[in-house]
């Protein structure tokens, strides 16, 4: 490794190690974690300081064995990474620091699913003023806009978002040439696979089938703490997986998908319910018209029990993780989920499957964009440093 | 790295990258493919060529510019590796050096889809001995066994073959006893897995789905030359894939799995033919009882199809890899495939899907069993070394 190299990946693994440990670290854990020597670190640990991205915490008493361990943590609010989210129903903004902190939250809710992108851009541009306008001398990493549909390759088209009527849509360049978002680096990801960016922080070095239900349905594939992007970063498209060739319609164009029979839209249209059902609501609301609350979970958990259990033969997983609006109701989905898996999974014929809630917020494709736009600084904090 | 770990590392490396070179190469060639420095591939190759696990080859003339170049090569015939193969009409051995040369292969074709573990136990140690009593002095690296089932996380037993009506066999263990195996490492893999890594050698580097037909169907994930096995060795299990819940019994006790569909057992269950017909000419027999080869892509496309494009919406990948029974007719099969594939896939909308034949030989499980029979060698060079 060239010695320019070393230094990026050396400075990226502290980082990294200081920002994952959830409590101050001393130089001492910090070696001991990284697998860098002492000075390395304390050399790196300079580097980090002088450019304020890391502080030192208070020093504590002397311990009994040695020289007193000064605890070090992220610097608070040194560096911003922007969320925005575009949802059928809301559009959302958080502010985070290099630690995660929350600094800033605000949402419009509408009904955006009709919206044009000009409109949508426009509120977009406002919130991120709103954002941004109180912290003027603060650098900010980047903005990461979360979107509920399919991007191109390039990571800045949308190339179709069915519950917002877009297609083709050049987000990254429209969204560029408005004056907020004039010299920010802007990326835009799929809400799903940034809610399970935002589950992989909660579950480090775990491998899950991820199942996110909004107005579609989404998902991810996570091995060892690592989504599977695939050639274009559709892996984990659960929500487009044929149940039933031929079958229902789907928003997507294909027939038989898992979205055209589980998602709000699915339900929603199955049992009539109006078009300005809540998501929150959409549950109950069926229970109401089906009578059982019973019927609702098998109506949702009979085609995403074949879902899960295929992709667990695929890829051999036992642990499923629910987000989205499958979360609230993941125990209750749960006795009709293990019934299909378990007669469909070879992986339980050898041990248990897991079937388990998020462990992420309320927002978590909010809290995956924001943690995304600041991924540029931690996988290469040299060039940030450099560059200032 | 500690010193040790890292002689073995770079051991390997080296000793990969002369194998996987498929020709001679010079030690400058090595120290550019490797990253490593040239002193140090100079230090290793001669550890390597020490053992007896390298040869130089004819000096060439000097070359115009400066020093000559000395080829290296795999030393022929200095380590063996031997496969085994069980399956439901043959039993197999090939005997295969550390450079892939073919030093011994023989096989036994009967009906052994009934047979007792000791029969076929017996009958694999006269092919072991066979193979191995005429080079009494060359050492063995290991002995694999492919097996058409599914084994154990401990790689050892077999957990279910249901085309030789096994489960729960200690196949190890079992052979273990018999003198002919003592003393030697042996492992058993399923033999679609086995088949897939014979492919991968054959296609480095590349992301595919394995789709491997015999008297049952078997696949394999490959991800950048990588084959994923996942918790238990069986990702890619796409024979027990749900084409249809509730649907046909498959002889793995499930409902509706591809298998029931598209197998040699399913076909000739299908269509009445004999319990006899050769693998070779089910599809001849099939397509003359359907009076229609059309009618007979149609039966095994249109399963095939569905479980492809799922597996594809699941991992995002665009490439499909026909093995066994379904190489032959990969070409026919290909026009309803891409339909159905098409039809389902999410990949297909930004690119071409693409269906091929493998480009593995004739007994691919056979070879990869050989290959991996060689793996500790190729893995741990040093321990090998420092043993002898």
């Amino acid at each position: 490794m060239q010695s320019s190299h070393l230094r990026e990946h050396n400075l990226s693994t502290v980082l990294r190690a200081v920002a994952g440990a959830g409590e101050p670290v001393s130089r001492a854990a910090l070696a001991k974690r990284t697998g860098l020597t002492k000075p390395t670190v304390s050399k790196l640990v300079q580097e980090l300081l002088d450019a304020g991205l890391l502080v030192e915490g208070q020093q504590p008493a002397v311990r009994a064995s040695g020289r007193p361990m000064i605890p070090l943590g992220i610097a608070r609010g040194s560096v911003l990474g922007v969320g925005l989210e575009i949802a059928a129903d809301h559009l959302a903004c958080l502010v985070t620091d290099l630690g995660g902190r929350v600094l800033h939250e605000d949402a419009r809710f509408g009904a955006y699913a009709g919206a044009s992108v000009d409109d949508v851009a426009a509120a977009l541009s406002e919130l991120l003023d709103d954002a941004l306008s109180p912290r003027p001398d603060v650098p900010v990493a980047g903005i990461c806009v979360s979107v509920p549909g399919r991007l191109g390759p390039d990571r800045a088209t949308v190339l179709s978002a069915p519950n917002l009527a877009w297609r083709d849509v050049p987000l990254v360049e429209r969204l560029g040439r408005l004056p907020s978002f004039r010299g920010f680096a802007l990326t835009a990801g799929n809400d799903s696979m940034l809610a399970a960016r935002t589950e992989v922080l909660r579950r480090p070095g775990e491998s899950f089938l991820f199942l996110h239900g909004e107005t579609g349905i989404g998902g991810a594939v996570v091995l060892e703490g690592r989504i599977h992007g695939g050639e274009h970063g559709w892996a984990g498209e659960l929500g487009h997986v044929t149940i039933s060739p031929g079958g229902e319609l789907c928003r997507c164009g294909r027939r038989g998908c898992l979205e055209a029979y589980a998602s709000y839209h699915a339900l929603r249209g199955r049992t009539g319910l109006p078009e300005d059902v809540r998501i929150e609501d959409l549950v109950a609301a069926t229970a109401e018209r089906l009578r059982s609350r019973e019927a609702v979970m098998e109506m949702i958990g009979r085609p995403l029990g074949v879902v899960l259990a295929n992709s667990m033969n695929v890829l051999d997983l036992s642990t499923v993780v629910l987000s989205g609006y499958f979360a609230p109701i993941a125990a209750e989905l749960e006795p009709v989920l293990r019934e299909v898996v378990e007669a469909h999974a070879l992986t339980a014929e050898v041990g248990p499957i897991e079937i388990q809630r998020s462990a992420a917020d309320a927002h978590p494709a909010l809290s995956g964009a924001a943690a995304t736009a600041l991924e540029p600084i931690l996988t290469a904090p040299a060039r940030w440093l450099d560059r200032r």
